[in-house]
């Protein structure tokens, strides 16, 4: 930032004071210290006597699903670090796809993401989506309060940090739930960060990011995830069906993107009179890196859906999710083969991608044919969108409107159809279709309010000079690459 | 790739249709939709249910068993990620030590491995490697048909899901065995590729590899996980000892790469009449990150090889595991600096790999002190290995056949000696020599016939032109970095 | 290396022989091969009967137990795992932080960190942490013998790898406790690189880092975990405390790490007489990459302490360490952009440490708003430390005495303050002021002697020439990129 002017100072003052407001509204729900009760009960006894107790107050018929709860428990913690290294590969990514002279840049946006991430979902996401507390929840817009001692009683008096706290279909403790689920806040603004890259302003992505994470995507998380509308469609008989997030993270965040680039307009160059000039990414290995660690985190993003380690549904859906990921790739080599003329890397990644997306809303829910089958589509599908957006001027660096947007439509409505789900009548086409539109409508309107109003508040766009200079040495003071 | 000649553009058709041909071959073992069953129980009851049923089943005596499946199930699934991300850790490596001009083209052969190595896995692999299904099975070669739902019933009844499916001495379901070895397939594949990278035809490897792993993989792994002639030496007294497979992963790699670089000759430049001329590596950061990945992947590697969560060996392998590849390190870096005269990174990289495949056929069956040693004397192996290779002008950019071929066949014999494997009378050395000899010889004469047919039929250099240009723009088109 | 005199050259011989002396080393505590008797076990029986054996011998009330230790024990390697990657972390945050020029000389640093960290916490660290041999002990300096076979019996003859070995508070065995404990061992040694590095001889290097864990780090760690005299503070009722290490890895390498600075003195060309002229890093991408996968690996580092599976403590301290790390991040990065005018990215990458090292010591002994409170403070903290250490002339390449020295007191501190611990009797603040001084004093004075008599036998700085010309072509002989 080459001037500095006292507006912007204060916005980093008001920034400091951020984590501070969440700290104080988190603690206003919990006026004793947050884990006095437990600390003291494990010094005093270990986990044995816990599990002994357990054993009196169940009975002893009871007594093993202690350490299933134990077992899902761990899984739940692992699959949140699973999910949270996604964040590094998002960031190599994007990074790889783009110009070096924007590298700095991105890597600060995907810090901020992440950060802020956790932070609002501890402050308003979590109980808004899991609104134990507030019956009254009418399905649509609600928010709840900050988290507080989640290891403690709730009004019951059960232990949010013992297996009674949502039983075993659900067989995490407290913590566990918003650990896992936090980790999914911030994909959605992630997902824009990729598309809006290398023109937008800084401060204007972050106040943007910060609330489509922080009201955004907890709102349209509460639809699914907080028992709200498209939970309870027909009755909650055929409720919305999306295992891992399809529809509600990835397309969430396709949708909101492709609002953000319709307002912010393509990057200076792009396309020209003379046609569409590629401005080529500066590290590929960057990008590939990204990619495999996001394959990686997705079993974790997946398998973590599964919500315990009950090991049929565990085993089936890391299948799932390796098969559509490598059917993805295989058929974006091919197809963009045939139309490029080439094998082409950056499209092989995207076809690892297009196939993740479009088997996490049925990973558990079809076999590995079909799985390969959706995976097969949705790198096929990714080609085509991407070339599809590059001819109507709708410029998205890493393509992250087709991978996400796109291929989340394809893999919702695909859960849907008899011939994959097996004929499961739990699942229905019509549901798919309203849940596909209801998300990807708010989301879309959402960001392109919210990205308007900042634009006509803020501004979006950095100069014509600094983008041609790049963000990292016009935004941040320094460049990414200093090799001699 | 400059012209694209129409039989090229054939090519690329049919390899769109690859991933649908698996699907539905996969298909064909499974009319009925794959999960149907699966779904509907998991949507009615959830895993108490199940667990409840399992003890009346099994009776009460038998009920924390289910506790110890599902944990052993949960070690197999994240064993199997850690297992994935070995291919990062491959890709990087490979990338690091060769020159940039060839890396998209690397990063893209990697791409192609891993995944059409789970789709040939699911397609004939897996069922050829757990020939429960075919009874006749004469121990040599026969191929299993592809997976279908894992999850459902066998011909006695017994879910794959259940712990039914193999006992607690391979305490997971048969979608989890699955995806576990599947991880391994692509290996052997990826060994090849360091070796012959800087000039191979990018289409002639994609074939080979697919045929490698598709076939040669299938056939040699058979032999010794299932229960193939391996197994029954001695009439099963005396088996072949390979606890995560030195030889039958590793060596048989290091020994088909052997194959294709005899064929395939040394990169232009390398040597000259005026002695060896190094072609140095382009990225010793990527290189390190490789070899670090590979480390971190390789506790999955051994780790997953226990087959269940039983804690007593779990903490030995993980144990052996790290302090082979320490020692290699020291070793290497001793080594290396008294013959090189400097501290060589890479040879101190190539020594922690040569640590790892030392120790993997012996991970659960040595103690610490002699880990050490099987871990020094890989290091010290594989430093003159790799001048060794050097001076006979066979060229392996990598030392991919040095540290996974030499080594291998030393960590193979190693745990074949009564002074390192404590006297176990169930290993003999005999077992452990025909057991190389039959997989390297096996996997040198397969790779060498295929690779020369493929050499006769669609050649497998590139000119001396694309090799000068790098194969980055002369077959992908796109340069790796583009760092202003 | 240039010149390579004959001493030089024995240096490197006597290297070789260290791992073969530490497996000697090791073998003399076990006669016997290591784990005869655990291969024959698994051979005959599998886990079932050992289960079933443990039910008889342990009573049927308990037979869960035995679940709920398998699992832990999984969640120990996995934790042990997770930091072992931590080095990869390091490695790159270092690498990325500094000059291209010395790139190859911080990964081989690394390299042997790790490595020589793990054979010598096998050789005698361990041993002493723990010293159930060596009834005897002081509680201030004693050293243990070289590990065994600890699946074996111990003098009562309970099996290492049995629950028995210390029961479910302590769930896992002994190899699973030498694993985890061993990978936190060379942390200390990663963090003096990080402050020395590119001026630093590497011979020199080597030699401090190896005493350093071999020897202070035994040392200093087995006050706190070896049962020492922070563990006996008022008779044992108000031990130290300080969860996962931030004083006693973290701290213990931030103060060893300023006693070498002061030393060595600054990089030539930083501090002139115009002023503390910048020397950037060369590679941000690498310095986030290695950021991001510290963060991933933290959760192993503490969510691994909790020593088990227990659910509770495991979901809060997740919590605790990613809220913290996040908070931290915010707070550097508006503290910067005030101080800075500008966004830094270095400075938010070094937030998310402070975040992380702030929480270390209190991460199960806190909530989640106490814990955004604790990183905020460290992102604020380490910001100002950088400036200031900068000022003072404390040239820290990386800022690790800043990240792990400074905030390693605030919160090992912070978790003694009433406000912060929710009033929990059995933390003393005056505890926390004793480890601190104790464990910094003693860092830094062994570090500060060491050093010094290292630099007065072999020299510990390069010449102007090297330094000038980068450690990588004048100590190594190769550059780390070569992109054309």
């Amino acid at each position: 930032m080459r001037d500095t002017p006292k507006r912007s100072m204060t916005w980093w003052a008001v920034l400091l004071a951020l984590p501070l407001f969440f700290g104080t509204a988190i603690s206003q729900d919990d006026a004793a210290p947050a884990t006095e009760a437990a600390v003291e009960a494990e010094a005093e006894e270990g986990p044995i006597d816990e599990y002994l107790e357990l054993l009196e107050e169940y009975g002893a018929e009871y007594a093993p699903a202690f350490d299933f709860f134990a077992t899902s428990m761990l899984w739940t913690v692992i699959a949140a670090a699973m999910v949270f290294i996604m964040h590094l590969g998002f960031a190599t990514l994007e990074a790889g796809l783009t110009q070096s002279k924007n590298t700095v840049n991105i890597l600060f946006k995907n810090v901020w993401i992440i950060s802020i991430g956790l932070l609002t979902y501890a402050a308003m996401g979590f109980n808004t989506h899991y609104p134990g507390g507030h019956e009254d929840w009418n399905g649509w817009i609600k928010f709840g309060g900050p988290i507080g001692d989640l290891n403690g009683p709730d009004d019951d008096g059960v232990l949010g940090q013992s297996w009674g706290y949502a039983g075993l279909d659900l067989a995490m403790t407290g913590f566990g739930d918003f650990i896992f689920q936090a980790m999914f806040a911030a994909t959605a603004a992630t997902i824009v960060s990729g598309a809006v890259a290398e023109r937008i302003k800084l401060t204007s992505f972050m106040v943007f990011s910060l609330i489509l994470v922080a009201v955004g995507y907890t709102v349209a998380g509460s639809w699914h995830w907080g028992e709200g509308f498209l939970n309870r469609l027909s009755d909650g008989d055929l409720p919305f069906y999306d295992f891992a997030g399809s529809t509600v993270v990835h397309g969430f965040g396709g949708a909101a993107a492709l609002a953000c680039v319709i307002i912010l307009g393509p990057r200076r160059g792009k396309y020209t009179k003379d046609g569409i000039k590629p401005i080529v990414g500066h590290s590929l290995p960057l990008a590939a890196i990204g990619v495999l660690l996001l394959w990686f985190g997705w079993f974790g993003f997946n398998g973590g859906s599964v919500l315990s380690a009950d090991p049929g549904p565990l085993g089936l859906v890391f299948t799932t999710t390796a098969l559509a990921a490598a059917a993805g790739a295989v058929a974006s080599i091919a197809v963009s083969a045939i139309l490029l003329k080439k094998p082409d890397l950056s499209m092989a990644l995207n076809g690892i991608l297009a196939g993740l997306v479009s088997i996490t809303a049925g990973a558990d829910a079809v076999g590995p044919w079909q799985a390969v089958l959706m995976g097969t589509v949705g790198g096929v599908i990714v080609v085509f969108a991407i070339l599809f957006f590059d001819k109507i001027k709708i410029d998205d660096p890493v393509g992250a409107i087709s991978v996400h947007g796109v291929c989340g439509i394809w893999g919702t409505l695909a859960v849907g159809l008899p011939f994959l789900n097996g004929g499961n009548e739990e699942i229905s086409f019509v549901s798919q279709v309203i849940g596909v539109v209801a998300v990807y409508a708010f989301a879309f309107v959402f960001s392109f309010v919210l990205f308007y109003a900042i634009k006509l508040i803020m501004g979006v766009r950095v100069s014509e000079e600094e983008e041609h200079e790049g963000l990292d040495v016009a935004e941040h003071g320094a460049p990414a690459y200093h090799i001699v």
